[in-house]
């Protein structure tokens, strides 16, 4: 009798990763090499001081010999750095908070992430405008909680909409974008502001304010967040220091109640333990001593620039194939298609051409479907965006022609 | 008719802190001023190499600005890391990895998280030793998996006790740490490593190991990890930098197959999105120019040195009224008292005397006492060893007079 071939072993199983994400993750790929990407709001890098980011690294390093500060720190984050981001939201935000209100995250996703693990639970419910920030959206999802879309229109969040969904489902969060609506790019007015905030205490829900790219706002005087009207602890409110210094060095905080950031510091331990101390220490000086400061007001005029050019490249080259809304903020715009635009053989022709753009379609979870795109053009020059911007309406112009 | 005072609104409802977490959290914070700690086995921050460091920074800073690299990168890490951690594994552990095998992650506590996202679910249950790693428990419980704790001996886990429980319960992960048993020390047996991967086959179970101090090993063979036996994918191998070159730096590393990896990659996307890029550039210099190791051999000379120091000058101060075995490896030992000994007495008396220890009975979910506490000695100089157990000795002495 032939010996038995032993069974293959069964591969050990995980938890799967869910579509929307899958999705996600392919259409945001980073740029190869040769590549155009409009991306979906990246920062340029090119534009990072690193002269100044290396002095204060110097800095940090001997501080850390002084004080013997490379060991276990606090969770959440190197006092310096707390008190830093507290001094700039009070100055630059109207958010009135103290270092103990700040917990340093790695980046805003962290943050959205530990939102998540404080709020999410397997019966709870949260939502998301129909268009949003799939990365927050998986967080959310992958900790438990069911997904619920709300409407939006061209101001963002509609309240009443919102409404009804709290009074049919045990709604424990609500995730928003008010400075500038991901992926659309709106700013949220102010009474729909007053009336969430409302709905917050009626239904007892948290709001989650993402604030990631507050800084460059291209108004004299922005609004200031949700998180400054806040009279109940209700809001947690998340800002990065990604887009503004450097996405790979992944600072981030959390700003909410006092007993919220020690709840978000003992997920931390569970979680990555604390912060990259050296790059703490080093981003603190940098903001205590005014170059980050400095270092915005050059990259907002630059981005201030593109975003300028952008509008009048696309107005020019695609003339009324496409529509925007010039936006007052942020480093993306989001351009709407007639319906007679195929999104796929769009973005699949733009490919052919070697520029990456992502279908709309990414950015929600409802069938309908999203005639846009957000084009990102901080992270490009003026001659990659006129480029980037040549090969869309070409491809646009041939669709058009059958 | 008097205004009603309006209801102070509910505050909002978080996910609360474990009992086991919170226990482990007050028993384990950082020495005060003047005060000496034990720890449970930190390493010593003075020895940290700051001009090497600092050298390996400012390459990593001209790297950075020539290949524009603090952008957002890949999730499982820099290429140039991952491949320096595969061909360390290679070369002193065994383990025949290559760099798509090798996830660069926040500190092993972020490789355990992983492990727990992952492999831990609502109905799953995940088995540690009685003396385990609390934030290890508390992070597979944090992700909705039920703990069961299984028995040790003097050599570690018992196999018949864990087959016993796969008889009995779902049973979808073991965490273990083989190489120095955490808290007790031990090297877990080549057999019961052998059953432990038959086991894992025969019951389809994941393996965490967790090889949290793997370099510091004052035997001249070390016994390969776990790792290096897996024929089949069920160990989950976690490594960390922290303890052998700096903690405030947060670097650490998953080795499994390479479907494992990717679905760590994604859950990185959703917690923190990936790693601080200066440091994963920094210490993948430090790897591959061989700084890292000859730093390592230096600071072993001296944590064995601490650790002979600290055994005489137990068994001279203490004398029976304690024992331990001197650790193979790792920079603490299991001291185990005498059934008359009053834990909490102890730990109380040594914080009035400047002292802190952590009573052993936070290692453990189990009713049974502890009679004992583990000595992390790696951290303090000789005269700072001497002050200590001579405190210790004289709370132990009050005790023994009354």
């Amino acid at each position: 009798m032939p010996e038995e071939t032993p069974a293959r072993p069964a591969e050990l199983a995980l938890r799967p990763v869910t579509p929307a994400l899958a999705s996600y993750l392919a259409g945001s790929r980073l740029a190869g090499a040769g590549e155009l990407a409009f991306s979906d709001g990246m920062p340029d890098t090119r534009l990072i001081p690193y002269a100044v980011l290396a002095r204060a690294y110097r800095h940090a390093m001997v501080a850390s010999v002084r004080h013997n500060q490379l060991g276990y720190g606090e969770p959440a984050g190197t006092p310096g750095l707390r008190k830093a981001i507290a001094d700039m939201l009070r100055m630059e935000r109207g958010l009135n908070v103290h270092p103990e209100q700040v917990c340093v995250v790695r980046g805003s996703q962290m943050g959205i992430y530990l939102a998540a693990r404080l709020l999410a639970g397997p019966s709870s419910c949260v939502v998301f405008e129909s268009l949003s920030y799939p990365p927050a959206r998986e967080a959310f999802r992958s900790c438990g909680a069911t997904v619920l879309s709300v409407a939006q229109d061209e101001h963002g969040l509609l309240p009443d909409a919102l409404e009804a969904l709290c009074r049919t489902y045990p709604v424990r969060a609500v995730y928003v974008t008010p400075h500038h609506q991901f992926p659309t790019t709106v700013m949220l007015p102010a009474d729909r502001r007053l009336r969430l905030l409302a709905l917050a205490e009626q239904y007892d829900f948290a709001i989650v304010e993402d604030d990631y790219d507050h800084e460059f706002h291209y108004l004299r005087s922005p609004v200031p967040p949700l998180a400054s009207m806040d009279r109940n602890g209700r809001v947690l409110h998340i800002g990065s220091l990604s887009k503004v210094l450097a996405p790979g060095l992944r600072l981030g905080y959390v700003v909410a109640a006092e007993r919220v950031v020690e709840r978000c510091a003992a997920e931390i331990l569970l979680i990555d333990r604390q912060g990259n101390q050296l790059t703490e220490l080093a981003v603190g000086e940098l903001m205590a001593s005014g170059e980050l400061h400095r270092h915005i007001r050059r990259a907002l005029k630059i981005y201030q620039a593109r975003r300028d050019f952008t509008a009048a490249c696309l107005a020019e080259r695609l003339g009324g194939r496409a529509q925007f809304d010039l936006p007052a903020g942020g480093i993306a715009l989001w351009l709407r298609f007639a319906p007679w635009v195929d999104m796929e053989r769009l973005v699949e022709d733009c490919a052919g051409q070697g520029l990456r753009i992502s279908n709309g379609q990414i950015f929600t979870q409802d069938p309908e479907p999203v005639q846009a795109l957000r084009l990102g053009f901080g992270h490009l020059t003026e001659r990659e965006l006129d480029s980037g911007i040549q090969r869309l309406a070409a491809a646009l112009k041939r669709q058009e022609a059958g």
